[in-house]
């Protein structure tokens, strides 16, 4: 990456304390990228570039710095100079990072930090996380209805250094409630005299503050918004959420998913940043968990000690058996899951959902169990009824697989649980039980009592 | 949803064939609404709406209604009206929508298109899926840069109406080489009389038309840009891709992930839309996969009769113990996958990757010998020598289990193919096969050997 060429220079820079170069460093680079140039130096050093520049442009590129670099920053300096900064950053960007903070450091610091600007951030930092009001920022622009279009420019002029975007101009009363909506391209192609009123959208795409952010991504992703306005009970505009936040959002919940997917607790970092033994415990929880299912399996194994003793080549096709079950599982868990968080309507449709598997898993069943009747004969030379307990069970387990994988996470989801946590390991691990049970009792049926 | 309250209303319409009701319905109604309420209706009923307003209103509900009913709704349509509608869709949406289509159908659509779009379309497709080139539109804002701030905002009113956004403008030359850009934030707060090529930022952020969707994804959250423009090898910008094309697309791929992560060949419709026998092919030829594996398996557990049948109580444990590999395993090839999906620089960390999940392998690892070896002992009653042999493997096959989880999707990623494809259940295949062999080779060193 660029940023791994620049880092040699301005540690050079750093070196020769060459207060005009590092003033260039922070000013000539895209904010994100000043960042990524200072991932990995340390605190000392990076403040040492930052304070070579004023603090309204140290907020920005602080804002794209890794959140356990920010802390580590947050640390090592005197207070007097973050209150400073954390006066001028977004509201969406402070209240993340002092979020993150130690609660004692935080309220050591809000003291120092201007009043308007701490009871906006006590405000802020009393929604629940992951709520639309914990994620956006109250930096709008808007305007009352009754001025003309040219009116609205110059207005907006003044507005527009402390607005996070001024594309979107929402029309509010005396009340900020919450009134209309009209966007710049609007504005610059309207005839000048015209009155807001008459222009304006009146049946805007608005968010509660309460709604969680997986609504708040659904409706700006469905109506193509730049930016989606937070509105609280009494439809009094309170803030708004903007695409860049919302795309940061979708991209981290992908990864809480798939982590969940896999039995892993969500990490807070990158891969490479989280301690060893942070993501040890992160696995190991869900690991142990998997593993006390695992021994109920062994139990019901026990259990069936006499036919498995008496049958001794049964136990060569207990992990495909298993494993059978646990792969169909898996994969209907997965698609209900991803089938009602991309759409909630879904949840309405179980009856539709069940018996979608139902089929499906009808069709995977025939077919399993052709492969496996066919494998056990030939590749193993096993006689027809033997052949048969194994393509009966894989047939019972695949069909099994289907319909545990998919009622499972909707009952979690009907509880008011997150369906991702019915992860695949643990899909797998509870079908292992019923796989065991109908395993042997086929072999039962058929090799002892039929005959 | 809003749009199931309205499809009675507008059931009503069709049927008094109310057209004035039926007009005031497309336009009173945001696009991506009204062809949620379109959902589910007959093609001709669909047309019947669609055309009472004119032709750029249907493109712009069209483009919102999901590609199967789009293509539902192409093949019943006269191909007159469908060119029309074609020619005024946007650039993307309508390469989309060709590119899903019948080749046949396209090409005896093309000639009834006017020439400047067709000659574009066909440029459009002949870019491979998945690339920028395939995903951008051409309908940009561009100035040259020798003009004042007036003349601009006077020249952007024109084309205001034919781009998809007005925001960013770029500032090309006669060659369309791509100088330098600005928003139309900058313009509105500029003196009327600075000429752009004081105002305009020079190091534009851009992506090659041959560059990858994912990079394409990267750079616009990166920098959070509303739009990140498009140039060809000779730095001429051919197109622009918008921040709500990007949103989609990072949807998609994050459940074209989850699919694969399960072994699921990823879908091109939602679920429910999804034909159970389409569905039964794209889960039944990773399972017949996984089958096969699980014969090795069985194969291999056939080789280790001996010590099987000497010693019953072994098959027990034996879903325990492969889980227990599979399951971390799993969690490694996630945590790996995402890691590098998400930072490619990490792909350069192989080293640091594998010592990083051989030290959480050994945490894990102690961590579950310990409770299997207490659960065995106490639970089950075995002696000392059986927990050891059980305690043993398992702490073996977790250990295993990383660095196959961690190893596999980074030499597929190197091999070139998607690092996704090695998914959790190919893992955990893999894995069972090499923890029957740990498993009964532990057996027979502690049970037989040092005995």
């Amino acid at each position: 990456m660029f940023s791994e060429l620049l880092q040699p220079d301005l540690r050079l820079m750093l070196l020769e304390d060459d207060q005009y170069g590092l003033h260039e460093f922070c000013l000539a680079l895209y904010p994100a990228v000043a960042a990524e140039v200072l991932h990995g130096l340390e605190p000392a050093d990076v403040w040492r570039v930052l304070k070579a520049c004023d603090v309204e442009r140290q907020a920005e590129i602080f804002a794209f710095i890794d959140p356990p670099q920010q802390l580590e920053l947050v640390d090592n300096v005197e207070r007097e100079h973050l209150s400073k900064l954390i006066e001028v950053m977004s509201a969406d960007d402070r209240v993340d990072l002092l979020g993150r903070m130690d609660e004692d450091h935080v309220e050591s610091l809000l003291p120092l930090v201007a009043k308007a600007e701490r009871e906006e951030i006590r405000k802020m930092l009393s929604y629940p996380e992951d709520c639309a009001g914990a994620i956006m920022t109250t930096e709008y622009a808007s305007l009352p209805e009754d001025i003309t279009v040219r009116e609205a420019l110059d207005r907006l002029r003044q507005q527009a250094p402390d607005s996070e975007t001024i594309y979107y101009i929402y029309i509010t009363d005396s009340n900020r409630a919450l009134h209309g909506v009209i966007t710049l391209r609007q504005l610059i192609l309207a005839r000048p005299g015209l009155r807001l009123a008459d222009l304006m959208r009146r049946d805007v795409v608005a968010v509660k503050v309460s709604d969680d952010a997986e609504e708040v991504a659904r409706q700006l992703a469905l109506f193509d918004l730049i930016a989606i306005p937070v509105v609280d009970e009494e439809n009094r505009l309170v803030g708004i959420i903007t695409h860049d936040d919302v795309l940061d959002l979708v991209q981290e919940e992908a990864n809480e998913d798939a982590y969940l997917q896999s039995a892993i607790e969500p990490l807070e970092n990158d891969y490479l940043d989280t301690p060893v033994v942070t993501m040890a415990k992160k696995r190991g929880v869900w690991l142990l968990l998997l593993a006390a299912v695992g021994f109920i399996t062994a139990k019901v194994n026990e259990g069936f000690e006499g036919v498995s003793s008496r049958h001794d080549w049964l136990s060569w096709f207990l992990p495909l058996v298993l494993a059978s079950g646990g792969n169909t599982g898996s994969q209907s868990a997965t698609l209900v899951i991803r089938a009602i968080t991309v759409d909630r309507s879904a949840t309405r449709q179980k009856v539709r959902i069940a018996s979608h598997e139902l089929m499906t898993g009808f069709l995977l069943a025939s077919a399993m169990s052709a492969f496996s009747f066919l494998a056990v004969m030939f590749l193993f030379g096993r006689n027809l009824q033997e052949a048969m307990v194994v393509a009966g069970t894989i047939g019972l387990v695949v069909t099994m697989g289907t319909l545990l994988g998919s009622a499972l996470p909707l009952i979690f989801d009907r509880l008011g649980m997150d369906p991702a946590l019915m992860s695949n390991p643990l899909i797998s691990s509870l079908s292992d039980i019923l796989g065991v049970v109908i395993y042997f009792s086929t072999a039962i049926l058929i090799l002892e009592m039929l005959l």
